[in-house]
């Protein structure tokens, strides 16, 4: 199954638009755990095993493996999704971007070494640094276009003298020029709805990766109003709306992390799925 | 020492401009140990050791350790660099960018973990997620300006409304606002000598990273003319022009990795120090 399938179905199967973003931090383990680097994969495990009936996908970030040097938990970690949960896409978040020889390497990190089915990427360096990814057929390669996160105007609001402001100038190439092979999703910040509207606009079927619902504030309802495209029969522009802190580390969520992050994940798949028109 | 201090002081050490990148590629290996990635370090080693009086800095690029599952082969390179260089500089190559929270891991990872003296980072996400590198005292920050891939112009050569090129529009902010600290620098591409000489004309005193000599095709003497500042007695803008493929696998280099990559960086380091006014 292509990325795209996989969407699709786990969208279907699930009824569900959230993606659980898996971001482990040993400080902020429940107290039994807390500190150990060592139990990475069993706390994430535990959320996968708790969460996967409820999730359009997973996204790990790798920067919270890497500075624990935990790549094998990574490792592990994905091939246990697999395992319970064949068809749930493995989104591995992270932003990478480099020249096309370097890009070959890293791509060979997320699709082979990981065997994730889709990764995130900056597009900063242009198309060349993007195209040795899309040479991993069915893939999925998403782009930030508009982040979440307060200084992502400082360049990504800024207008280009064609009348474009950057985001949507990368809204654009990556729904024309760049999509040859129907690979591409871009990442849109949950916290401007406005934002999000345009780019559904500019990219009417790309998926759209969006974080920054739970602890960043952005609101699920006017979300899903500005992403999400479909009817009762079909979905024609998914959204992929991911929360990591307030599934991971609830207020309140004590030692069991299962029931914790269930309870969690359960109140915003519905707050997404009361949202779906 | 801080990253500017060890930079400052291997230029005059080594009388060289020139930084060796290590980008070690099984497939690229001589003959005895090609295809064998449990020689990654191996191979690296050999090349700083042979060239460790020859350089202004060392650039291990992350993706290559990472495609090959030797994140623990790039510990013990850097560690060895470290132990026999002490006072030359390693700049992790990750081109890293992400918000806040995860800048924070990636930071750990870059300077606690590799122990690098500075690291590549790209301004996509504006600074806020800059800004967690920053707060690691004496470490350097080098900021993705203006590459010298093909794509580069994609979005890096956009004209903004205000006037400004994007990549200018980098360069006063990394050299203004962004640089309380003293910590930051630009990449700034090897193949377009006017667009360093723009960058310097507005960041006059950052350390300028320049890619793209030897196998990218750029001109070692236009390069030293356009980026390099100072005169007889100090330097005032320093560059760091990197050679990557062109010292570590010159044509006809054969099984011996030593004498083909001093030589090859002899040759690169002479031709820049050639050109220094």
């Amino acid at each position: 199954m292509t990325f795209r399938e996989m969407l699709a179905r786990a969208e279907r199967l699930n009824r569900s638009m959230l993606c659980v973003g898996l971001d482990p931090d040993p400080a902020r383990f429940p107290p039994s755990m807390r500190g150990d680097a060592s139990r990475i994969y069993e706390f994430c495990k535990t959320v996968v095993d708790a969460t996967s009936d409820l999730v359009i996908a997973f996204k790990p970030q790798i920067a919270y493996f890497a500075a624990h040097r935990a790549e094998d938990q990574l490792e592990q970690l994905i091939d246990h999704i697999h395992r319970v949960a064949p068809g749930i896409p493995v989104i591995l978040d992270a932003k990478r971007g480099d020249i096309g020889s370097t890009a070959e390497q890293y791509a060979r990190e997320a699709f082979v070494r990981y065997d994730a089915d889709a990764v995130t990427l900056s597009p900063f360096l242009g198309f060349d640094s993007i195209e040795p990814y899309l040479r991993h057929a069915g893939k999925g390669v998403i782009l930030l276009c508009r982040t979440s996160n307060p200084g992502g105007a400082d360049l990504q609001s800024q207008r280009f003298v064609g009348g474009d402001r950057m985001f949507e100038h990368i809204a654009r190439l990556a729904a024309g020029p760049w999509n040859g092979g129907g690979q591409i999703g871009l990442v849109v910040g949950a916290t401007v709805p406005d934002e999000i509207a345009r780019v559904r606009e500019l990219a009417p079927d790309l998926p759209l990766l969006i974080p920054g619902i739970g602890a960043q504030g952005g609101d699920a309802a006017a979300t899903v109003r500005a992403g999400w495209r479909g009817d009762a029969t079909a979905t024609t522009g998914p959204i992929i709306v991911s929360s990591s802190r307030a599934v991971l580390y609830p207020p309140g969520g004590g030692d069991d992390v299962a029931a914790a992050s269930r309870q969690a994940a359960e109140a915003a798949r519905a707050e997404l799925e009361a949202a779906r028109p």
